[in-house]
């Protein structure tokens, strides 16, 4: 087996190794099933224990009220974006925080079901920065309100919600999911594709106060039906099996290996301010893009010059096994993603690898 | 490691032994790229070549012109249903055969969307077979004609084509994808999801004409629109990597290690005719369900009494390590599901089983 390389990529993301070694393990018999978790039938007694515990760890680890139901849906972040304005929006009005380049996407979707109203924009500050909660008011008529609790692109991270009154507050928390308690109860709508910090790509979760399933249309497509999923317990059709599968090992390890979302919480701060240290005491040398305030604990942006010193940082950087620092295509820079999964040991390498590269080139 | 047993589930289904064992030995760490296959961004060398060689694969095993755009999608064929009828059908009619439960579907998404005809049914006769060509008729107005290829729950297959003129043929294929050559330039769409004969659950492909990209309307939600996901090359947004990459390695399997689809062909038809020759010759025990010019080459469907003695048949079966030989829950009976990855010493045991299960039952 090749060497694994420190992975900083901003999804699809590092697993933990335990898990990735745990599946390894299983991969051609799933214990008892007589074949690998692949090859098993979704209406089989194994898959519906691996389902139950997927659900079971992340209800555990949310404290989610039984009024909430966990789907798991396919199409990612994206398909979201159209289902719950298909399923909610309906041609009316809702509110949206416009705070990065996934708010933005969810607010282009929208357009095409109804009225998306931006309440907040970031876009005249370069996406700097959330929201205070005081800067947005939500409509009386607003459908919803949509947040987008970290933009993974941009590096700036939601830490205090507005107050949207008696209105359903949506969220995506695609590339913060879990990473941290999020007083779920807050959210009558909370999804996330899983490929950043609990599984791989081609699955996504939904949590959905059950009393929202009242509004849902009818004749939206099946599997744009958040009625029918919750119906069929995300069963209506063929599931992605294998990404539930793998989301079940993921929050199990978080639940417990880690220990819960404070344990999470407290390791993913520790690991974000090693990188936070470096840029704030490196005297401009690393310029972070985000405010302090707002400083994503998910995904560390930030520029050296702009151009050759920055080239030969990411260059050098992967040549010491650090891997997937180059920024998002669409806004250059560099980027550490540092998720549930990246290990201590992999943030103070790249840690020390900005201290030393400032020493050598500053 | 526990027993694998022979595995007749109907999907998700068996996969090739060589290729599972490939994918545990590079599920820690994918040659060169540092990281497990799920970790790797969908936008980097090492997923570029997976994602080619999926296509590469697809594309020799059928012939396919370069006419035709290669699409992996999400939410499997059931997704598909409302994805062409909101892309092509769109508020017109279609023409569909009703040959079996898959086709029910297909038409129920459709008539979310426009007006699908029934233009054969069989309904009548309990899906027991296929149209013959001359029974279809398809309309001078129609978007398409749609057809269900094989139907797995019926366990019966079309070998000959309705004429359907210049009208595009859209066929559902999910469950006898790559099993055996098709004439693929007879379908303007062609449509599976992987779960059968490819692949996991949760990535579906499609084989469209590119020249129907055209007729896609404005505003569909994104991950709905053929045109956009055929531009982004599936890569609009993270597609399911695992799935595409695992589809990579069967469809490779199938070119590399059987040779191609003339050997797949010959190798099903082995196995399937194991089976029906049993039926055939047990007198009335076994009772298959198709006409004998229908019968599926992937899913074989019988009854023995519909009562205790079934009930007898799959309990032994499953304790001799035949598993997932119980009918489709809509239709009751006995199914054995025989898809491409099925070893042909399984089919003999299976067929050894039958025998002696009558010679003691009988």
């Amino acid at each position: 087996m090749s060497e694994r390389f420190h992975n900083f990529s901003a999804g699809p993301a590092v697993l933990p190794v335990p898990v990735l070694e745990e599946v390894r393990e299983e991969l051609l018999c799933y214990p008892g099933a007589g074949a690998s978790v692949m090859e098993i039938s979704h209406r089989s007694e194994a898959f519906d224990a691996i389902h139950a515990m997927a659900k079971d760890n992340i209800k555990a680890l949310l404290n989610l009220p039984d009024d909430y139901q966990i789907l798991f849906l396919q199409g990612g972040a994206s398909l979201q974006f159209s289902m719950l304005a298909m399923n909610f929006l309906n041609g009316g009005a809702a509110d949206y925080v416009e705070c990065g380049t996934w708010a933005q996407k969810a607010i282009g979707e929208a357009k095409k079901h109804g009225t998306p109203r931006i309440v907040w924009s970031g876009k005249a500050e370069n996406f700097k920065r959330m929201p205070r909660p005081d800067e947005v008011s939500v409509g009386a008529d607003a459908a919803y309100l949509h947040l987008t609790s970290n933009e993974t692109i941009q590096g700036v991270e939601m830490f205090d919600l507005p107050d949207a009154g008696k209105t359903p507050v949506f969220c995506d928390a695609s590339s913060n999911f879990l990473s941290r308690p999020t007083g779920i109860t807050k959210y009558a709508l909370m999804y996330a594709g899983a490929q950043k910090n609990i599984g791989p790509s081609g699955v996504a979760v939904a949590l959905l106060r059950k009393d929202l399933l009242e509004r849902v249309p009818a004749n939206l497509p099946s599997l744009l039906d958040y009625k029918l999923m919750a119906e069929n317990d995300s069963l209506y059709n063929t599931p992605p099996c294998f990404g539930i599968y793998m989301i079940g090992k993921v929050t199990g390890w978080i639940r417990n290996t880690i220990g819960g979302l404070d344990a999470m919480e407290a390791l993913n701060r520790k690991k974000a301010n090693l990188l936070y240290s470096v840029i704030d005491a490196s005297g401009g040398f690393y310029k972070g893009h985000a405010e302090v305030q707002n400083r994503s604990l998910m995904n560390v942006t930030f520029i050296l010059d702009g151009g050759d010193l920055e080239k030969r940082f990411i260059k050098e950087a992967t040549a010491a096994g650090l891997d997937g620092l180059k920024g998002h295509r669409s806004v250059g820079g560099c980027r550490a993603s540092i998720y549930n999964a990246l290990p201590l040991e992999g943030v103070q390498a790249l840690h020390d690898f900005m201290v030393e590269f400032q020493k050598k080139n500053g």
